[in-house]
């Protein structure tokens, strides 16, 4: 089974049978409230603002949303915020967060808090799952930036996070692609090794709920035809599910040309934690932080 | 002045006031023959072929090209058709060379050769000239991956080398961007301080011909509007002419989601030698051949 679009994925949300609900981080920001307001006035999801009450009810004025006062959690600094989301998560009031009107690292402090944090004790990385109009179906690319130069043993638990997110789908053996510039191994790129040590990983058992490839180039992974061309024989080959990037440069470039140029739709979380995490930008169009929304409840857990 | 489509570089092919030759190393390969053939059939260039004889008859025969005999220089082995393509070049007998049926590194070796070869004292590079249906004129990638890893001193000559391409093209001042993840110049990131230093050589008067921008990501460098969203101001910005990728594995991965995902058309040439020299694969589509010879032609000198 896979998905070929986004709109797919709204038939695996059942607000009926098991409504999430997200806590938005310094929830006084345009752009994020208007995101959320948009997936709770669909009775989709319930939403915990959390932030300045006065500012929070300004910005919904501001953008003509609907907030209950009893919706707010009343926090005055971004540090207060993230800590009360964090909260939230550990007794069981929210299933997700999303980050509001503060920094990336002010929010992600108190969720890698050793002792009072959501950390599982694995690395925290960034899924981006995207839809490409010119592939068949959608595709992950990650880590999208949380780690800028994942070790190998890193890299395994990046993909461990994607695999994660595809299994919440209902995907039971997704195709991981260890992208390189090429699938010939090449002991003087570590790039290229790497791909070779997870595939080993992958046909010993030690990563397991997924098909490993690697190392492996973009179009081989990507594209059928050329691997039928190259004579490149791969269950992987031309049907990737997860595209594992070498780092962060590769991967921004990546995954920027995909939806600036082959006009691709993104949706983006952040996973390792107890629960993911919507980290969407100023920059996002409505489409991904809805999207990235619809994802962040389906992947958590209640 | 700038480039929008390929097409338009035909207009500066000028067969009448000055053919080019092309010579074709190891001519029997039907992929390479067939594109020059079809070049030299429409009139444009002239074409020497080296190879073994009774191949090269062989393979025009099942391709249904015509070969005259004296358009042929017997070469037995690829070593030897390689050597003799560089003599061609030196002797002033060809103006740019093709790869045909041998390896990249055999091809390349009589070239860097440091008495006989053609070498110009600076790094060789592969620019890909690319016509992406999302952008507004054609955009050159470098380098393909002829230095895996460059140095800054080497990214600098990769710059020079491209932007020789576009001044041949009558571009006068090229902008080039210098990609990495982010905009903000990072000391942990190689990728991004190579930026900054590239620039400041720029501005200094030590790499000319060109406005440099870096550390700057894909889509700042590509799409006005996004600068605009960020408040990031640049000349370059939504603008480039040039990608300076920091190696071979975002360079791959950013050029094939760029032809394969995002439909754009390519062609690449190695510089830095004494003339350019066409590498095109099996892989590559019959009109990436075409345009490959069309670029070569009006980049060599007569």
């Amino acid at each position: 089974m896979v998905f070929k679009k986004f709109e797919e994925l709204l038939a695996l949300v059942d607000p009926k049978a098991n409504k999430k609900t997200v806590a938005l981080v310094r929830a006084e920001d345009d752009h994020a409230l208007g995101a959320v307001a948009e997936v709770v006035e669909k009775g989709l999801i319930d939403a915990i603002l959390i932030g300045n009450r006065e500012a929070i009810k300004e910005t919904a004025a501001h953008l003509g949303v609907n907030v209950r006062d009893e919706q707010i959690l009343d926090a005055q600094t971004p540090e207060e915020a993230a800590t009360e989301g964090v909260k939230l998560i550990r007794e069981g009031k929210a299933d997700f967060l999303m980050k509001g009107k503060l920094e990336t690292a002010q929010m992600l402090r108190p969720v890698v808090n050793k002792e009072t944090g959501l950390g599982k004790g694995k690395v925290m990385s960034h899924v981006a799952l995207t839809e490409i109009p010119s592939y068949h179906k959608l595709v992950i690319t990650t880590d999208g930036g949380m780690l800028p130069y994942p070790t190998l043993e890193q890299k395994k638990q990046i993909i461990e996070n994607a695999v994660e997110v595809l299994h919440r789908l209902g995907y039971e053996n997704p195709k991981v692609c260890v992208l390189a510039a090429s699938e010939t191994p090449n002991p003087k790129m570590p790039e290229s090794m790497d791909g070779v040590a997870l595939k080993e990983m992958n046909q010993k058992g030690e990563l397991t709920g997924c098909i490993v490839e690697g190392p492996i180039s973009f179009d081989l992974a990507m594209v059928k035809e050329r691997s039928v061309t190259k004579g490149y024989e791969s269950p992987c080959a031309g049907d990737a599910d997860i595209l594992l990037v070498p780092n962060v440069h590769a991967g921004n470039m990546l995954g920027k040309s995909l939806t600036e140029m082959a006009h691709a739709k993104m949706a983006g979380l952040i996973m390792g934690a107890k629960c993911p995490i919507v980290l969407t930008s100023r920059g996002s169009s409505e489409e991904e932080k809805f999207n990235s929304l619809i994802l962040a409840c389906i992947v958590s857990n209640k």
